[in-house]
């Protein structure tokens, strides 16, 4: 913190000192660091791996009390949140932990050799490594679970990459606590000086990083807008590199006939609940809401659910002029639009926004299919199935998508959710698409403009294959292969072999 | 066969005539009829796909003398060659059909419900889907294995895409007839009239297809320049695609001191028949060999291999016309170019080429990091080991690399191996680079600029995770899970639940 201009206060607006921008010799030192801490990481065992990831985890969960109140300070997400947020963060360094002492993310694969195959069939085995330095963007919305030791790092270190944190702006204090402690937790334990650090900067900073040669990977969570500009950026470099970039999303939500009429009000009181969740500030917030046109009591009940809530102040000045902005082109469109009050005082509140429009309208103009980030939600009517169908078909990707039907419209419930797994990462049925579970089966992604990456998650075991790459070996001497491949299966890890998967070792002709 | 202008034949530089170009419409068509085909292709079970592999591949096998015939004619690759590449793609298709029956590229994986822990985990059930109608690109070099129904299209169907081939201008009758072979099995057995389509054209054609807003994904195999050209196209959409582009190489090969000195002559012939296998039109030729300065048995057996062969003539007139320049290039820098007899008449025939240089030269002139396509190699002398390792530094991406080595210089060895597998997919020990085994553990890939996404594989099983995309599926009920993800695992697949491997049902409580 050196007196630079910072994030102002969410709860009065006031401006509050920042960190001055990380400048070229500091981006360069940063990334010179982290190619040597990578040569040098190469040579850890995987129980160094686990047991880092986990001291990760203690130290971290040591200062609880500390981080939550700074996260609080900085975003004023509320001290309910940022708890279980905090354990959520720190449970995701564990999983990873587990994840690297299984072995599984390896994908080890082993085809003996056959020389009665025809060609014949040479020794051939294959693991993922670590793809390089990469680059992590922090989001704004979840200064923890999404943040320095989040689920991008977590998964980066967990496959055996440095890593470079971007701190986000509106919680660097956060940030640089987090980085203090995890680094210190990786070094404590004998790792190499650099496998995690943290750069502070704008839109300079993000492009010197993104361009730079030797960084060999991207993650980020935020914007579509920013999103767009780093995977452009990427994408033009002499050697472009992946960038995996979790955007805006719409998250729609389809609500049957039968599930309104007879659950109408339970129905939308939850979605209603789920819009206003974080002041609506969650990447899986329900954007768009479809019911039957006839469903006053849905409708009645999801609007009176958003707009009397009292929502917390968004994250920032910047935040709040979208919203305000976004709210403004619905209002120009259309008279459906319905505010909430706003609470608060000087901060960055805003009101609460229900949109209630009808298929036709949703269909024909595109600003319907824009996210606006924050407490609002957008309720489209529909009048037939073939108007709902219609009108989904010309929705593009998401994150999730939830699917409310009664057990009596099954032809109309696959249609639905069939429709929802072609446009999302995830289909939720009976519940709101928020609340986003750390598991091996998650999958955080979706179709462009979700992602930049649809072939890959952000959440849960599977996010770390982004950072690595395919090795194989041919015809190698068994003390030349890494570990994780040789005959004996030192580590003890479930591989492929010749089509089956075991954790035997190889046995030998004598 | 239209009558245009098309290729010539290489043996007598005789042009033919050739197909006209898709128009805009053609184009249009094509991707309406494949997005059709992927829509109808999500109601087929995994037998039907499997069936439907194993039909085309019964189909192409019953035509092999036409095929091979054919393909001979436009290409000069020879019969002899021809016959295995013809079992390949065969064999490729089958070993896609067993992968669609294991299930095992689905990656199925399940997470049961667990209401004790905090917070409450819902049940989450993920596997692959289609990505969508997918644009392959053929190969000019390998006009079967490459080629219509060649690795791209074979992981792509597996996937259950559609796939809108783009036919390389140097053979399209065989593009034509092996397309037509395939498109007419799988329709025989009831597939979608549009699984697989042909487009002929050339660098506009290819544009519009990148471009179209309904394709996908796009899988290429070929020249740098075209390769990236592609990339750029996708990655500037409005809405961008993954370009899985499997580009130039240069494969280099180590050969260490003391095996260089006991088996010279040996490992010199053998890597001398790899540079002019195939003409040296290989993607896995070995374009750069280091060997100890001094270790001239070994250096003159692979001079006398390379310029004492009879080379078959190269593919087109452009291929030879840019292995000229890039040998002219190379005459320009170093007085060590030695040149063979260039065989044959009219055709596009040229000479075999060794270039000797030393480490010194290699590392200051970014000449020689330049693939030479056609039967030509690159010797680079090193006259200690940290000139050799100052030298391979400089490398970049490759998607093979090879080391020689005597069991007594284990330590350099190691060294050797570890230096290649950071910037190789495949490291081969004691062999030559060329040779790719189509299975399971096979990594056909690499950095940047051997292709355009170093997580992937373009040959071998793993070749179809490029087309799909996870989607996860939340408290679904039984019935609208797809079949992979049911309770009573109906395909018997073997999938990950709760973190093992299983091929078990899930048993429900009474």
């Amino acid at each position: 913190m050196s007196g630079e201009s910072g994030p102002a206060d969410p709860r009065t607006g006031q401006s509050r000192s920042g960190p001055a921008p990380a400048t070229e010799e500091d981006i360069a030192t940063a990334v010179t660091a982290a190619v040597s801490a990578g040569v040098e990481a190469r040579n850890l065992s995987v129980h160094w791996w686990r047991d880092a990831l986990r001291a990760g985890a203690a130290a971290l969960e040591d200062a609880r009390h500390e981080l939550v109140e700074m996260a609080d300070r900085e975003t004023a997400l509320g001290t309910e949140r940022l708890v279980p947020e905090h354990s959520r963060m720190c449970g995701q360094l564990r999983m990873f932990a587990d994840l690297v002492e299984s072995g599984r993310h390896l994908d080890a694969t082993l085809d003996l050799a056959d020389p009665a195959s025809a060609p014949p069939r040479p020794d051939i085995r294959r693991l993922g490594t670590p793809l390089g330095p990469v680059v992590v963007f922090e989001a704004s919305n979840f200064p923890l679970a999404f943040g320095v030791a989040g689920n991008d790092t977590a998964s980066a270190l967990a496959a055996g990459c440095p890593v470079i944190v971007k701190a986000h702006p509106l919680h660097p204090t956060t940030s640089e606590r987090v980085a203090t402690i995890l680094a210190e937790a990786i070094r404590a334990h004998g790792g190499p000086h650099a496998l995690v650090s943290l750069i502070h900067g704008g839109p300079d900073v993000a492009k010197q990083l993104v361009e730079h040669p030797h960084v060999a990977a991207v993650g980020f969570t935020g914007s579509f807008g920013a999103g767009r500009a780093l995977f452009d950026l990427a994408s033009a470099r002499p050697s472009p590199i992946p960038v995996f970039a979790e955007m805006g999303s719409l998250n729609p939500i389809i609500v049957l006939p039968r599930a309104a009429e007879t659950r109408g009000t339970t129905i939308g009181t939850q979605i209603g609940s789920a819009v206003v969740l974080g002041a609506g500030q969650l990447c899986t917030k329900p954007g768009l809401v479809f019911v039957p046109a006839s469903a006053d009591d849905l409708t009645g009940a999801l609007r009176n659910a958003v707009v009397s809530s009292h929502v917390r102040p968004l994250l920032g000045e910047n935040l709040r002029s979208r919203y305000e902005e976004g709210v403004a082109r619905a209002s120009a469109r259309s008279d459906g639009v319905q505010r909430g009050e706003q609470t608060g005082g000087d901060g960055f509140f805003v009101s609460p926004v229900v949109i209630e429009i009808e298929t036709e309208q949703f269909v024909a103009e595109s600003i319907w299919k824009e996210e606006i980030f924050g407490p609002a939600t957008t309720v489209v009517g529909y009048r037939s199935i073939e108007a709902l169908t219609a009108a989904i078909a010309t929705i593009e990707g998401s994150l999730a998508g939830a699917v409310y039907a009664d057990p009596d419209e099954r032809v109309d419930s696959r249609s639905a959710v069939s429709a929802l797994a072609a446009r999302c990462g995830r289909v939720v049925y009976e519940g709101p698409t928020t609340g986003v579970a750390v598991t091996a089966a998650m999958e955080h992604g979706g179709p462009f403009p979700a992602t930049t990456a649809p072939g890959t998650t952000s959440v849960g075991t599977s996010a770390v294959a982004r950072f690595l790459r395919p090795v194989c070996f041919q015809s190698m001497p068994d003390d030349l292969l890494p570990p994780p491949l040789r005959d004996a299966n030192p580590l003890g890890i479930t591989r492929l072999v010749d089509g089956e998967w075991t954790s035997s070792a190889i046995a030998r002709d004598p």
